[in-house]
């Protein structure tokens, strides 16, 4: 937690914070809080600043904060991510997050198994969560949007052009001659296939819709791994 | 396991492979393997090339290879990495021997805690299970050197010249206006600090030792993160 997340409803006055919950205890847990620390925090989808803790009760922080800082830019990307298995799930999010992505829909692929689209973390709460984590982590303040689509075919026919619409559209795909371009100063629309890739029939439709395959070198990576070496490569922070 | 590693042990003669254990398990439980199929196979330190199932019994398959094909090329890098959690020791050496890291030291740092010294996947055959994962993951055969350095001013002040030497020297941190260098093709050697970054005096000492402080952007990442950005960043893959 490099910056604690505010929402509205902690706020008691413009300037005025009350913390209980998760908060509360990793504020006094991790951190060891006490009244005249200052810490990194931001409000959910606004600015960051900094608090000072003027008072802790038993349950509850309560922070003077003062806000003036925008959040860092976000990735101009909107990624289309097979919906991966849930024990990777968790991760891929707070990373995706991290990582400053703030438009994903996680698709249904061939080589998805049916059960992933069961996992309890896909529950909107707990993506949030996942999202939360990723935040506080990065220091930034946007909340991703998550879409779920649980349909290949209808989703990439009829919903996919006008999401890819003037961006640059790239699909991650081990069997190109085509590497990956570095260093894109451009919006752009990033498909990701699950473990195992997309199949032939998937990638045909991404390039019917104006994608373009493309490879990430002789290596084969997992989508934990390949998704930061990705973001990295099209979009290297200043 | 997009390919199967094999041992020296493994050869029967120049051709033929006997395997047992966990990778007769895979291939029968994971890959449904059977007499006839051909699959990516490795020699470890080796070349790649492919395989033919040739028999198989209760507790074994046999296998034809032919080996023609050189590994991809290692990362041109010597990894000075501050001993991650336990937790994430794990997926750190996976990720890193996924992307292509040969050399790697894990050194102790203020920030990195005593206990995570005492983990048992610090021992050298637990260190060799991850790499064989992220190799076999990465369909590469080069396995990783990893090197333990428990005490910091000693390695820094008496190891790292030598280790350095003729290398571009950088360590990722985040206090510093220097942006990480984009695709350099350079010798390399790259220091990363653990959670919560190396303090001050480590900075210092990594500096004395003409290492330049570079930042990834506004963003605070996990290591395990940061290391496939750093990475895809400096190296962009072909």
């Amino acid at each position: 937690m490099n910056l604690i997340l505010l929402t509205p409803r902690d706020f008691q006055s413009d300037t005025e914070v009350l913390l209980r919950g998760r908060r509360f205890q990793h504020m006094t847990e991790v951190h060891r809080a006490e009244v005249g620390d200052r810490m990194k925090v931001g409000r959910l989808n606004g600015l960051i600043g900094e608090g000072e803790i003027t008072g802790r009760g038993d349950d509850h922080i309560a922070m003077s904060v003062t806000l003036h800082k925008q959040a860092p830019p976000p990735l101009p990307l909107t990624l289309i991510l097979a919906l991966p298995r849930p024990k990777m799930l968790k991760r891929t999010i707070q990373h995706a997050t991290a990582l400053g992505v703030k438009k994903l829909y996680l698709i249904n692929a061939y080589r998805v198994e049916k059960s992933f689209w069961q996992s309890p973390w896909l529950a909107e709460e707990k993506l949030r969560e996942q999202c939360l984590l990723g935040l506080e982590q990065a220091v930034d303040t946007a909340m991703p949007q998550i879409e779920l689509r649980k349909r290949f075919k209808p989703f990439v026919e009829d919903e996919l052009p006008a999401i890819a619409e003037h961006s640059r559209k790239l699909v991650a795909h081990p069997v190109t001659d085509v590497p990956c371009p570095v260093d894109i100063q451009q919006q752009t629309t990033l498909a990701v296939g699950p473990e195992g890739g997309f199949i032939p029939y998937e990638v045909e439709k991404l390039q019917e819709a104006g994608f373009q395959s493309v490879h990430l070198g002789p290596r084969i990576l997992r989508v934990e791994t390949a998704l930061p070496v990705l973001l990295s490569r099209l979009f290297p922070a200043d």
